[in-house]
């Protein structure tokens, strides 16, 4: 029995045989060529057919895990045909008299440092691209084309890192946990992960020639045990069964409404970062989605969303939402969620600086954009606009106005759209405290209390050294619910909860005796949340 | 006629001939020495007079500036004397052979580099100690040690930079304003203009060869004009008398008690910085120390404050007062304020961070030694202890434990001292909203108004893009003031304000009308708070 730890990317524990996926881009030995004309001709060939490859993914991606996932196989394709890369390779081949899979190599190791050099997480994600790229082009030239063998029976997946490419190509059912020895929490395995529910361990520490052994790994902790003895095989069955046989007891709640046993209706929504998001919330009965977060959009890309871009995504969640209410909240950029396009001054405190709604009415143009997308989506299901970062009733008034302009253009050029509810986030003491003076003016509220939290206690919760003073049950965050639920009621509103404490299944009954109306959390925690709710009185 | 800016660096208007102090430290032509020895002997013999004229100014400092002042000249002092500064000096005489003032300037350069570069402002300002030693010693060196030709006529002083030796030679009644080339609104010239409120405009433009010049200089706008017309020079000379009148008009209320047209007696009190800040703080007739901010102790040197040094200030500061109260704020170091050698990680958002009393109750042996100082200070006078940045009740019951165990230390080694009261800083949102549970745990409450309003609309004030959504009056903060006060006149104890809005003289009506008791504000505005209570109803 072999104990390993990695980094915990995604909860859960799996037990079976392991299988060691080989890395794409390790075949290139250099050769020297005499025929440079024939080897270009076959760099060409390679290309057309890694090219078909990359398509065909990207349409499976596309049926299996929706257009956002596509979007990254396009981004293969495009660097594939990069005019800087082909030409990259094909000097080397010609100045050097190598073969191509050799200046292949070379190429993905010059783009891929240049980009896991940048300063900024997403660009340097952006080299496991390179990568994936390269690593076809490389297995094409060796082997012609033959996809790479991909396990048939329910495995554990340990890889150096999984492309994305690979992980598109496994199948959900035989993928019992992901294990990679490179990567972050933030890596596309490890969301990816997150996503399917499977649990994955990055970063780990695991010896090459795992595949084949018995594994058993758990993704909460970040461990991996190879060839378990029995009694480590028995506890991790436990365990996994205690977790399935819990999953099955709030599968029950599934098709419940969530009633307290005094019969107040809580409506119990998901909390989702992407389209990607979108199926764990639906298969886990949300009664809609509480909060979208939009930022997805603006730090993913190099440049601002498009309208159209933005319109598509916006129109996909209304469309698979099916009518159910999607409420999306508009750019949360700033603080800790940095957009380099934007060319934000460097601030002192993030937190209390240039973010959210302040960025919204700096730059009126980003946020038209992106109203007009809501508006154009807003004609194919229930969509309703939520505000980040609200402090006064003055930055309401504008947002309405703003909005009343964006539908007269939409008007204008005879594009249908339906009216939207305009709801605040009140994630700021400001907010709280005026929130009989921010009612009249707003639709609905939702309680971000993380912020909320962070704000009163003066506090960033972040910080481990400051455990000790932080209190999420603080009483004087326990008032401010308690008066934005006052205030909201007095004014025949309702008034939702989607930050951490909404998870909070000991705040349940709580939150509901102050008068909270809705819960937003998490796709996972909704069905705790639903027991919960119907355990309260 | 010419205009120059600048960055004004402390208030007012000041008209009259400009005089230009040359520098100190540019005399220092390398000339070749043949006899060594006898050039080592002549700079023996100048450092004992330039130590000698140190210790002159020394005295002079501590009579009319007081220990804080004169402790920059043992300072000087202990650099003129220091062995590595001395030894650079003579290795390169004796290596070069060259004269001594061209090795004390070389040695300047070296020693003033190092300490310009350092990542810190204060450190960085002691690189003008080194060039004030230094040009001392060169001057000596000489003309054996005259001193400087200073004016004798009240005149604008106008100079590449100013060194303390040179500003305490100058007599107050000739110094009209300072103007200098170089400095920021921190350098000493800036801190000294606002003490001894002269008129001061750093980083300024004038260019060389203004000396006997007619000048204006207006310090808030940060402007000189050099050879006014007659309009220019008519237009400051009505402002100047405007502002004379406004100053003649206000002492009136020096000797008058602060009691509204109702009767209501508000006591109005000093906020200081350091000790040099209590003479202003009894000339403008304030009723006692509001607030002494401790964090000169901790800013100023390189290592924690030691008891005794603490000790020193505070007894001074509480004998100065004589009998009044005293209200010393324990260390409020973080965010903003930092002090290198607690060795702080470096924070997301220092605003939010570990700072104030999350220091003292984390570094409890730091914390510790400032309560031993201030109740080893307290047989001395009037003085309360209030503590920064309170979040939670615990906090206070904590810091009340270590004043009890601080007392019975000092009583075991007969050490005498007087109970203190101990306040709180209400500053936080999370204080204001539990203002009733911490008034049951404290003696008084101090509002600070910047924090609170900083937290409670989750803004930084310094940051200038965000003017537009900041409001100094936001009703939030006026709410959090209100329950503020509520909370302490239920408990029975008096409520201070001690942030920028108690200054504020458009808010003193509608602050007593909440139920302040004490208002704290810099000595200069005293008086506008006083006429401003004497107004109210």
């Amino acid at each position: 029995m072999e104990r390993f730890t990695g980094q915990g990317a995604s909860p859960g524990i799996a037990v079976g045989p392991a299988a060691e996926l080989a890395d794409e881009g390790q075949a290139a030995v250099k050769k020297h060529v005499d025929d440079i004309d024939a080897e270009e001709k076959r760099f060409w060939e390679a290309q057309s057919i890694a090219a078909a490859q990359i398509e065909k993914i990207r349409d499976k991606a596309l049926k299996s895990a929706g257009e956002h996932e596509a979007g990254i196989f396009d981004a293969h394709r495009m660097l594939l045909m990069d005019e800087a890369f082909t030409r990259e390779i094909l000097d080397t081949v010609r100045r050097e008299a190598v073969n191509a899979e050799y200046a292949a190599a070379l190429a993905c190791d010059k783009f891929s440092t240049v980009f896991s050099r940048m300063d900024d997480e997403y660009m340097r994600e952006r080299a496991a691209d390179v990568r994936d790229v390269a690593g076809r082009l490389i297995k094409v030239l060796g082997c012609g084309g033959e996809e790479q063998n991909i396990p048939e029976v329910p495995s554990i997946i340990i890889a150096d890192d999984l492309s994305p490419s690979q992980t598109i190509q496994l199948e959900r059912k035989n993928v019992l946990a992901f294990v990679t020895r490179r990567g972050s929490s933030n890596s596309h395995t490890a969301i990816l992960a997150r996503t399917m529910g499977i649990p994955a361990v990055v970063d780990a520490g695991v010896p090459a020639g795992a595949g084949g052994r018995m594994a058993v790994v758990d993704g909460s902790r970040g461990s991996i045990v190879l060839d378990p003895d029995e009694e480590t095989l028995e506890k991790a069955k436990r365990l996994k069964q205690a977790a399935e046989d819990r999953r099955r007891e709030l599968s029950e709640y599934k098709s419940l409404p969530a009633v307290t046993r005094s019969g107040k209706k809580i409506r119990v929504m998901a909390n989702i970062g992407s389209l990607s998001d979108i199926d764990a919330a639906i298969q886990n009965g949300a009664e809609g989605i509480g909060l979208f977060r939009s930022e997805f959009l603006y730090l993913e890309g190099r440049t601002c969303p498009s309208e159209e871009e933005q319109f598509l995504a916006y129109r996909e969640a209304a469309r698979r939402m099916d009518g159910k209410k999607v409420i999306i909240r508009t750019m949360d950029i700033g603080a800790d969620k940095q957009a380099d396009y934007l060319e934000m001054d460097r601030e002192e405190n993030p937190a209390l600086g240039c973010r959210a709604v302040r960025i919204s009415l700096t730059r009126e143009d980003i946020f038209r954009t992106q109203l007009r997308a809501l508006y154009r989506a807003s004609a194919y299901g229930n969509i309703a606009v939520m505000v980040p970062m609200i402090i006064s009733v003055w930055e309401v008034k504008r947002v309405r106005e703003i909005m009343g302009e964006v539908r007269k253009e939409l008007e204008k050029e005879d594009i249908p759209f339906r009216n939207m509810e305009l709801g605040i986030m009140v994630e700021t003491p400001a907010a709280a405290l005026t929130a009989d003076d921010l009612a009249a003016e707003s639709d609905f509220f939702s309680i971000g209390t993380n912020d909320l939290t962070q704000y009163t206690l003066a506090l960033d919760r972040q910080n481990a050294k400051l455990e000790r003073f932080y209190d999420p049950y603080h009483p004087a965050v326990m008032r401010l619910l308690k008066m934005t639920c006052d205030a909201a009621h007095k004014a025949g509103i309702w008034v939702g909860i989607c930050g951490e404490l909404a998870a909070d299944v000991k705040m349940t009954e709580k939150l509901i005796g102050m008068g909270i109306d809705e819960m937003s959390a998490a796709s996972g925690m909704i069905l705790e949340i639903k027991k919960a709710i119907c355990e309260s009185r």
